[in-house]
């Protein structure tokens, strides 16, 4: 694109805020506060992990990373996995991927089914549950589920320039058991024909990526690429085009908090996407990428202290899309 | 915000695009395209516009205004007029306005009534007819009908800098007739306590504002205080502060489009809001104001060639909000 | 129909119940319930009727009223006038009628708008309130309001036999003030062109019908037409087919008790259509028509008592039509 | 209850309607019609069914069986088995069962998941294939499917007096392997608690007791306690209790045909179930019980002819519950 002239509202001779100092800042601020929401208790592995941590990583332009609070402290990375399985799908199987999914928000919970059955199976976007079991699906498809996930984390690993990154086993064998909800989606885009592969087999893709444990660090390392119109900046490779970096991180903004996307876009200003283990990816399209992780979660499912912490340093930055 | 250097994707030695020359070119393929929507048919005056028009008005950071086609006919800006009302209500009611209206994309058609019994009489944002009507009846409070329309459209004409713009009548009149589902709405938020004035009057100052008439320059102009943080350009003047403007460029980017908001992020990148006239405003935070017009919509309600127009504007001159 | 034999159930020598003993035991027992339900507030000249009241009033086959408690007070008869209007308009529109209005149970509340999105403006049955605006509708065609509305309430005096029968005015207009829910369904119906005539002279005439005030003993006689084929038993007059006799009282069946119907015809087993101001009209078909009255409610809108007490008849009397 | 006096509509001296004649001549009328509806395709064995074949049973008062047609030729019984194990149910739980199944109409279609997200996971009735669902996971409680199984069939061959009534394992297999929908509704109700038994187990256990094959005669046979207040009027001996036959009936009048149940009591005014291979179960109480088949459907999923066939019975023999 075409090089910004500082913005109207940046007065000349007000220095550029430092990077290290508001992160760090951040994360003593989120520490010390009481308020720190719910933890999720439908998984008994998530229920059992403390509300007190908070964890924070911010891998700036030149690849250096502010790592600060609970940031290298691994967590389940639950439904921020999304952003990742929709990559790889678009990869495998391009735009035919969104004959299968929308890319609408939802206006509706992470696992409503009545939007499935007023739009015939289809679920409205890759990042509510439906749409990522349905993505999920896309992966599989042509391979074995060991396979598929193999596929997955290894690209998760790839991303993220670690080889140590696994899968908690504990929680998707926790999340297997107790999935209902989620078999009910599954077997109903089955009846339309959403799904190709026999359910139980796409659930086990599904459940295990969800279960990928990583550290903020780890997260914000993964995301380099849409920050940077899909190139890894250290390695210089592309990942995906710039013009499907720019789309994933459009889902991201309007799709990616499930009913308190439009809350998320309105204070934080950025694309991101959550997950119930408290953790939340964000990128500022060519300043950073970010994962923030703090286990208490508000009514629509988003992390409590994440979302304010992400609040804090796109305003302190200035990293708004929506400003100049 | 902090000063942006030229993107990494940016090889040095590559000219900036040309504004001006890619305003024309977009406006010449338009021209031509075959392809134009279909105009909306249930207001009688609307039916009656060509689908051959298309206009075009960029204004740049310098204040400069790239005009092409039928850039300086005037329309029935309808749902557009939304973005100006809930400035002028916002900058009345402050957040107070939030407790009435929600701020989340809808995920259902512009009129739809289901959303709001679910939600006990609360539209979902500002921009679905619901949420303006409830807009609307904030300005009316402690006025006569004709004070706020008054009020409005001195709003438009300050934010244009045009004491010409005014409204169509004969469009307001036939929309009053014929607008059942727009009186069904009003009435269901009357019965929560949604909204404060008799609903006649209330429905008078909604389907006045959406009857305002405007050029693509006009519309432009207007929306400059958007694309620099809250401020005039041209005078240095303050119109809102620069998180008020990210906010409503926030809500713009999720419920601007109906539920074809997701799909005009994802092609544009760019905050913007349509109206079934044909016309769609679009904001480039800090680099220029944008306002389409072509009859013709799609059938989500969006202006076909408009759309088309403003994906490859952002493309060409690489101002998605989701690229570096 | 083929005369029934004794049923099989029905030892030889057991008595047939005596209905003024039955009736008057009834009575006292409903006097001295503690449980009374709660009596509607959104009207407020509803409020202010006590629930301490109980009546009713049963006409047999002779034409003999059996009368307790409280069962010459006269109340405002709200949705059971809709039997009424069914009545009238299948007499004017004939089957006609059914392509406005259809007869399916609704499984929503009273006053839900959600159904008339999903099929279109047309309503689901003439018992919930949008439905009973349609048949408004038809019967104001071609008159005025008045007109309507003086047809409506000599219907009424010539089933009951009785002129004295009136519009509680205070009523209707403390409805129109209020009734901004109505509004909403019927300019949500008339922008599918459901209606024909200006909402508001159709709210007009559906509010003062509403507003009808009767007593148990008048409205039993006034039902007495569904109990005998259509025919009127003191004068031998038909007020309607047979046919069309069972075709109301099965719509009554089905319909006649918003989201608590399948529980009336489970508890009670008779035709049957309540009214928010506490009163239920019930037919036995062949036996008798009933009207109990008891202002407070349950949560589906059905009168407390007025339930308990019809259960009791008609397990007592051996009335349901779905024993032998 | 009360012996029933000749209705007043009877004029003496006309011959009571003899039931072998009607019985014969409908199947005649039925037999040369070329309206037929079609056949149901979703399960491969029920599509293999012609649809030239018409069947009808009705069993007297003296037990007296009057077959005409293919009344003797088994089809797949499908929901009309869900009047069974509703029985069933209700003998081993109780009005317990009510905790976990409503009984109200639907207002939807027979495998819509909306109301299940609504409602909280709890069906409306019986009779919908969610409640139905339900109510085989009671029967399970304690037990192997394969007993369970067992039991059922022996209640039906019980009911029927006929021990070769058997499971049709084709049908029950092929709806196994494509019933995704039915899938998803179980697991949606075990993810509220609804279910206590795994998914598989109490699915194999609805999708066997649907696939109960038997002819128009056995089941006629079957329903006659439904008939006679709970009594096998040939051995006397009590099935159920006459109130829970009279509740049973209710259920069926306003839950028995899926969104056409309104429509059936307008049309037949008898309580009924019917079933997606083509049968129909209905009472005519103290009458008759009766049994017709053919396999083209209406669209909402009813027998076409069947209901023709009931409707042209109910009206010559005079068994509508709603006329006296």
């Amino acid at each position: 694109m075409a090089p910004r002239p500082p913005a109207a509202s940046m007065p000349i001779g007000i220095a550029v805020p430092n990077l290290a100092e508001v992160v760090a800042e951040i994360a003593e601020e989120m520490r010390v506060r009481a308020d720190r929401g719910e933890v999720a208790t439908y998984i008994p592995e998530l229920a059992r992990v403390s509300a007190d941590q908070f964890g924070i990583a911010v891998i700036d332009n030149d690849g250096k990373a502010h790592v600060a609070g609970d940031g290298d402290v691994p967590f389940s990375i639950q439904s921020i996995s999304k952003v990742f399985t929709l990559t790889l799908a678009l990869g495998k199987a391009g735009n035919r991927l969104w004959k299968r999914v929308g890319r609408e928000p939802s206006g509706s919970p992470f696992n409503s089914i009545v939007q499935l059955e007023r739009e015939h199976g289809i679920p409205r976007n890759p990042f509510i549950n439906a749409g990522a079991i349905a993505v999920s699906d896309l992966i599989l498809s042509g391979h074995q589920p060991r396979e598929a996930l193999g596929a997955i984390l290894r690209f998760m690993q790839f991303l993220a320039d670690d080889a140590t990154i696994t899968i908690d086993n504990a929680v998707a064998a926790s999340e297997q058991r107790t999935g209902f909800r989620n078999a009910a989606l599954a077997n109903y885009m089955r009846s339309f024909g959403v799904l190709d592969n026999p359910v139980d087999l796409t659930l086990g893709v599904y459940f295990h990526h969800c279960a990928i444990a990583m550290s903020c660090r780890q997260l914000a390392m993964a995301g380099r690429f849409l920050a940077h119109n899909g190139i890894n900046p250290t390695t210089g490779l592309s990942v995906v085009t710039p013009e499907r970096a720019r789309r994933i991180n459009a889902i991201m903004l309007t799709c990616g908090h499930y009913d308190g996307s439009g809350e998320f876009a309105f204070r934080v200003g950025l694309p991101g996407k959550s997950g119930v283990g408290g953790g939340i990816i964000a990128i500022a399209p060519g300043q950073a990428s970010i994962a923030v992780w703090s286990p208490g979660l508000d009514p629509s499912g988003n992390s409590h202290l994440g979302q304010l912490a992400l609040e804090a340093l796109s305003k302190r930055m200035g990293w708004s899309i929506f400003g100049a």
